[in-house]
């Protein structure tokens, strides 16, 4: 073809980093913690064989079939009542949509919101893929300033004020990807107080809160809202396994009506068989001593590296010490360069994420993001050992 | 919520019919020509548990992970051959991406290909759901003379011509939707000899072209395209089973790599179990054997239909003879409205999906779309008897 003329939007789709992510960590060689995964070994495949068997033989012809675009009833019913549980909400199965991995909420949700130039105000940082799925609308994004305790409500307010486009903030209150941070609860309420002065939808994704190592789970935004202008992101991602790519959307009223249009356009609906068995994976075993389990095995992960880096990295690099979730951050001193550094890790065979990614404005490249989940405490060791060496070469 | 801003282009996202058609299918009393649904007693249950033991037992931690957005390599080499086997291509794996569902594929083909006010030009009629996917990115629609033959390459011309923001051609060459005709060869070489002089994206949809009752497969537009501007879309929906949700893209260079870029963005990647699963089954089993037996019922359901409707329908009444496929269309004559039929119809406990909804410009609401292949014989004839009966009501 002499020229492939495509749509304005495409200028803002370039290689990802996401994907060269995943690149990376499939060498097995590769000490990786750049991704996001969940450990592998703790998938519940035993239980699964026996799922599967009993959904296709009970529920095969069913399970196979299309099936309605809000997805399995069943499931949904235990969705809203597993997050009135865990997040204070009050949600009914009216309220829960199954989507394909909660990547596919983000993309519909810029979808609905945003028209070219509306403004998307996140924390700073955030999370890149949530920018990826946002850019094909052509959003401006406003970072609001956030520290250790959550987003600055004052900091909010002066962008909301003066905003006049902004459509929607995109915010993960519960152990943030990238940084592993928790909003307070007080963060939460004022939160909710300065947007309750406004028209702006709030997207609240919260894949890993139930990952808590200790202390209490604070309430979720979405249970202070009395509008319906918080959107709520669930996923079984990280407590159950990624590869059925089955999460969910909580929200109310209008915006449920038109994310069900627009997820109907985008692939009809989930897929049936992961809701079948995912919904008898719940029926049959303990989804919650599960969960146990893997936060048994995350915290120990998580401790090793933060006694590791306390040990190896020299004491001008800052870090987060998360209560739960799949990452920490680091923060170097400003003369270096994460992306630089991640060369020389890479022939270390050590990988991370430079932490330049998670600004959508630019900057803060001497930042990076480790995640703790996917690899053995062996091998976290070991990585920290090299990531610190590494840390102090650039220093010199 | 005061009023939630919703971006401009949800103004095309209505109720959809689609949506109505699911609701109403679900009802067991009702004899349903409306869906577009495979017999899910054909499904291959049995089958299915030996493969999903095997896959979780070998496979387990990977089927169950994170994976690429591309898809998983040894399906995409599979669904490459498979392919050049049945349509003439010359594929390889590194033109395959696996998507979650064709639906998919046309969401993010539109969102790659139209800015505002952009032509796409198809069939007249056109599948509803690929307006529904497009409609996201307010494009204009110009529907293209289509009669027995296929597409009018003199009418294709003169629309390219005249159409200076033509973007995209979106057609169904085999066992269309919703009409039941295949383009003859003679149309597919002209077809293609028109479109290699302008700078256009010809997304050829084929759901159903493996389920062919009599005569040769007729070679795909991609088959002919030496230029890297035909995408070509495939599907296990039809051949397989839809709740897997997974279906491929074929595509060359630039196209292929954006669609990667705009698929990640939207839901990272399709399930990897059901790749897996499917990947599995071809291995351990006869897919075109498989096949073969969904030819056979559907083909008896289809002559019990079209011979049920010479007996029942008025001679006012045209429709089509498929050769294969899992549609039938029927023209009334132009003073009686399907939608109306559809009213009567449904008191009758029949449905079926009234046509004027596949036009995107409107009118022809004296056409209709009957399914044949989720009824049992004997449900078809009392069902097309029933609709005989409504239509001569309404004649009268």
């Amino acid at each position: 073809m002499n020229k492939c003329v495509f749509a304005e939007r495409m200028k803002n789709f370039q290689a990802s980093d996401i994907a060269a992510i995943l690149k990376v960590t499939a060498d097995p060689e590769i000490i990786s913690f750049a991704g996001g995964l969940p450990a592998p070994e703790l998938f519940p495949i035993e239980e699964l064989k026996e799922v599967v068997a009993q959904v296709l033989e009970k529920d095969g012809t069913k399970a196979l079939q299309y099936s309605t675009t809000e997805g399995y009833a069943p499931l949904r019913e235990k969705i809203a009542s597993r997050m009135n549980r865990k997040y204070q909400t009050r949600l009914e199965s009216g309220n829960i949509m199954i989507t394909t991995g909660s990547q596919q909420s983000l993309d519909l949700l810029g979808k609905m919101l945003i028209d070219d130039g509306d403004v998307v105000l996140c924390e700073s940082p955030t999370y890149l893929g949530a920018l990826s799925a946002f850019n094909g609308y052509n959003p401006r994004y406003v970072e609001v300033e956030t520290d250790d305790y959550g987003m600055v409500p004052e900091a909010l307010e002066e962008a909301l004020t003066r905003e006049k486009r902004a459509k929607a903030i995109y915010v993960i209150p519960d152990f943030q990807n990238p940084t592993g941070k928790t909003w307070t609860v007080e963060r939460r309420k004022a939160f909710m107080d300065v947007i309750s002065r406004y028209d702006i939808v709030v997207i609240e994704d919260n894949p890993y809160g139930e990952l808590r190592f200790k202390g209490e789970v604070p309430p979720s935004l979405k249970s202070f809202d009395k509008e319906g202008k918080v959107v709520l992101l669930g996923t079984f991602s990280k407590i159950f396994c990624p590869g059925m790519r089955i999460a969910w959307l909580c929200a109310d009223g209008d915006i449920y009506e038109k994310f069900a249009y627009l997820k109907q356009a985008a692939d009809l609906h989930s897929p049936t068989l992961s809701q079948y068995e995912i919904n008898a994976y719940i029926d049959m075993y303990d989804l919650d001593a599960h969960v146990a389990r893997l936060i048994d095995v995350y915290k120990k992960r998580c401790n090793v590296m933060i006694e590791t880096m306390k040990v190896e990295f020299p004491s001008s690099v800052s870090f987060t010490i998360p209560e739960g979730g799949l990452f920490t951050w680091a923060i170097l001193p400003e003369t270096l360069s994460a992306r630089d550094l991640l060369m020389t890790c890479l022939e270390k065979k050590v990988a991370f994420v430079p932490g330049g990614a998670f600004f959508p404005n630019g900057g803060h490249e001497n930042t990076l993001r480790l995640n703790y989940s996917n690899m053995p405490p062996e091998r976290i060791i070991r990585g920290i050992q090299l990531l610190g060496e590494a840390i102090k070469e650039h220093l010199r």
